[in-house]
């Protein structure tokens, strides 16, 4: 019952999983009823257009779902590719916000960033539609 | 004043508390007042139909009774029913509400899922009635 | 200054303190203004009716005095009058509510028992007047 | 740099600061704007007058002025006068509140006074005008 | 699936599980390890020696088991029996660790008492063997 | 049922309980065992003999009991009669330390003030013998 | 981008995640090094060999590795394997020590099932090696 | 990879970072949409105008913008300005909300100054526009 | 009873207290016994010396006393000596050891310095002597 | 006092602050005394090396430096540099230690990550030298 190391490594090749703004959707299961939604993802994190230095948030999705759901693991991957990109506190919660929307046109939606101290502050940033 | 461990094994077979999915009422005691009781159930699991992996969860429910009220054992062995069964988080909360609904018609209900952490993210459903 | 422990038992005798339903109520000092009064025991225990076995819960009572308050000592002992009786959660929370509404005629009051988990389950009910 | 012992019992006699029921107030710097100030004060206590016992509370204001604002000093002053004085959990929080409101007149404002566990049980008062 | 209210009162009848002195035991299943056992038992209730007055405590029992083991159901019922009987807090604490120490001859237990507030005054007594 | 308010005052004439520095003790139930004792008191006032003004504490006194416990109302009555008495936060520790070792002659004993914040500063301070 | 729920469904099928009693081990990176590693399982869940009702506990493991490390997901199968499984608080936290003990021969190993509260107690067992 | 503390002190001169009411603001990334910025920031500290002796504050400040954002650079450079010079509470609060207001007029905003106990006393400050 | 802003202002100018590195002492009151006092001082602050920016500490001091005691007003004036002066982390905590070090010459003693969020990273000093 | 955001954007090309295994190192202000130092860094992130996904943790080095002291700001970036690259949780923490082990050559140091749920488990690794 040992894995060698290099068979662990080798784990990595057929890396299914890759960062991507392709999210995914499926049918809401009961469109008829308004229900809620919350996501809260504690791993998210991007870089700082002004320096490049990297930031890191906690982003959290409350949403009621019209026709459609946000498939999590997409979520995952979604927020996964802002990894290695420059985004504003301000800017980036909105593109969030925007996307989903885009994806799934609910009734309603808010999308919170809650980003780590810099300079001494804390920033939270929430967008909510309608 | 001993127990013998084969003696405490045959405590198993009389077992009358078996999960399921019948649910049981008794009358509301104060029929003639709106007034609010909460559960709360930390042990909840289920499984995913995507992967077959266990799922956790905290159930809360929280109605205004009518004429029925929810049997607080017989409540224990419905939650229970879900163990062996897959259930997205989504449906699995508006089935627990729907069940709760045809059995007691309430003036008012809610019923959410705070589930464990999965691919980092914790999700959190509500669904309310009416 | 030592205390023999056969007077100390001996202080039970007058035991002017006993449990009783009959709880006591003085003038409100401040009939003219709304103001709330919140009492939160939590030393309360009844019996389950079905069972026989003791439950335990806080009691939190919140209140718009009218012409009346209650005394916080009959109150204690009104609770405790509980101790020995089979209740079930529902009505003894409502039973509370009717007995203090009785006394006081308040402009509004709220009980709430939140009780101890059984069956995995915490279970908290609230009942409010008007 | 020693400072001998009795020099340190010295600083007693002047004492300038003595309770005092006389409330000190100032000019609202912004009376344009309604804005909300909460003092918390958590070392306030007095006797309860059907034992003498002592009581202890933590007292809470919160309030729009108008033309002025209470002087902190006066007002620690003033929670300091009540240490020698036997007074009701439900009278003394609308004492204050009333002799807050003669003071300053303001906008609106709220007195709690939440009173340590006596026989099991907390107390909290709230009390507002208008 | 309705369940009659006096059907639910019946349930008492049979009523199997009394308080009781006589705890049980059965063997340790791991005898040749010295490993530890914690019971946290938060709804513990006696009766005040000096007043009649009911006591509350969190009771915490924590061993390490030699041939036996304490049976978890008998130590509820065992902590039970207590509800009715006058125990001064430093004697229940002592009394509760002989009885364990009679029935399990443990390699080391530690007994805590931790009562709610009397005179504004928590108490914790903490016996131990050896 | 009801209280007139000055039958509630007469309450106070044979005031039995008063503020004493004669504390009381009982015999040990358990001397054979070296056993611990914790009280906890958050209701601890006196003043400062700098400026006269009121300071609070909380004191937490935690022993080994020889042959006598200290008792617990009489306790609460010890603390109350430093409430109109000057003394430094170092010397009243000690002193609660020195008054409680001659009545007690306990195996060990802890004593610990836990003073407010003072000019932004809280102090504990935190005595034993032996 | 939009899933069908039935392919949703036949993600299912290739399920290479099992439950399953074989741990896997890899090299420890720095056996010259005593260093320590703790996991945290809050999702664990067995049945009740006396009742065949679920039990839910936290898991903890905290070992020294010495020649090899647990790997993480067929720690999480492992522990995913009792869950239809009746197993004794102290025995299944035994178990799960020796399991581990046998796989990786680690300089110390502890491990602690904290199971969730049955009749009104949490048990905590606790078992290390050497 | 060595650095000599006197090259960590020249570090100093070219100083570009000074406190200044200097705030500079940036265009909404997102003008069409209503959303909430929070900033909050634990270390703002002033003088006493009455003692001269230093004053500690948490600020918060919530708004919603309208055509710009406050830059979080020159914001902690104009919390920092207040360092050395004397305010009231009550002034200071609504003077930070005055400065945005004239930068910023956002379409809500919210200031909080959350101030360490002085005299016994936490107070704290919550000014709004509109 | 009114208070005019400029009598207000007046109270600045006999500003007995200022910023001293002045450290004053007091006969310890029980130099016989070993007892230890801790101060927790959340309102410190110095400057960066390599950005001249502000930094923020809560500095905590235990110690056990041998012939001298540190006067609580005193430490709060050197405390507030360090406003406007350059100090690394690390330095400063070492600082405020030796002066009261050379102050007290205590049997032991404990300057912790708990530093807040810079890029990222809280930095906590602890020196000890002996 | 307008950003325009094209400036902001040009605060990045002179990105003096990169990510970067250089550690640096001053001179220990206190070389005689043994005193310890503690940097606590939320915002740590690398990649699983069989997965590629990203991992999280919180870092923690505890050290008594001997002649040098590891500088903040290289501490930032040093652990920056860790974004792109796979490690495993056992392996990373024994990294950082040895790295800083060979800048410093402290008398003792300690590193601690505390990685984020994978699989509903948290992994903790702590290692020490000497």
């Amino acid at each position: 019952m040992d894995v060698e190391l290099d068979r662990v490594q080798s784990y990595r090749s057929p890396m299914s999983t890759a960062p991507s703004k392709n999210l995914e959707r499926f049918p809401n299961p009961n469109p008829k009823r308004d229900y809620e939604i919350l996501f809260e993802a504690p791993e998210f994190t991007c870089l700082c257009p002004k320096t490049g230095q990297p930031d890191f948030a906690t982003i959290s999705i409350r949403y009621v779902p019209n026709e459609h759901c946000v498939e999590l693991k997409s979520l995952k991957l979604y927020l996964w590719s802002f990894r290695d990109e420059g985004h504003f506190h301000e800017a980036v919660t909105n593109r969030i916000l925007d996307d989903l929307l885009a994806l799934l046109e609910p009734r309603s939606m808010t999308v919170e960033g809650d980003f780590y101290i810099r300079g001494g502050i804390r920033t939270v940033v929430e967008a909510s539609h309608p």
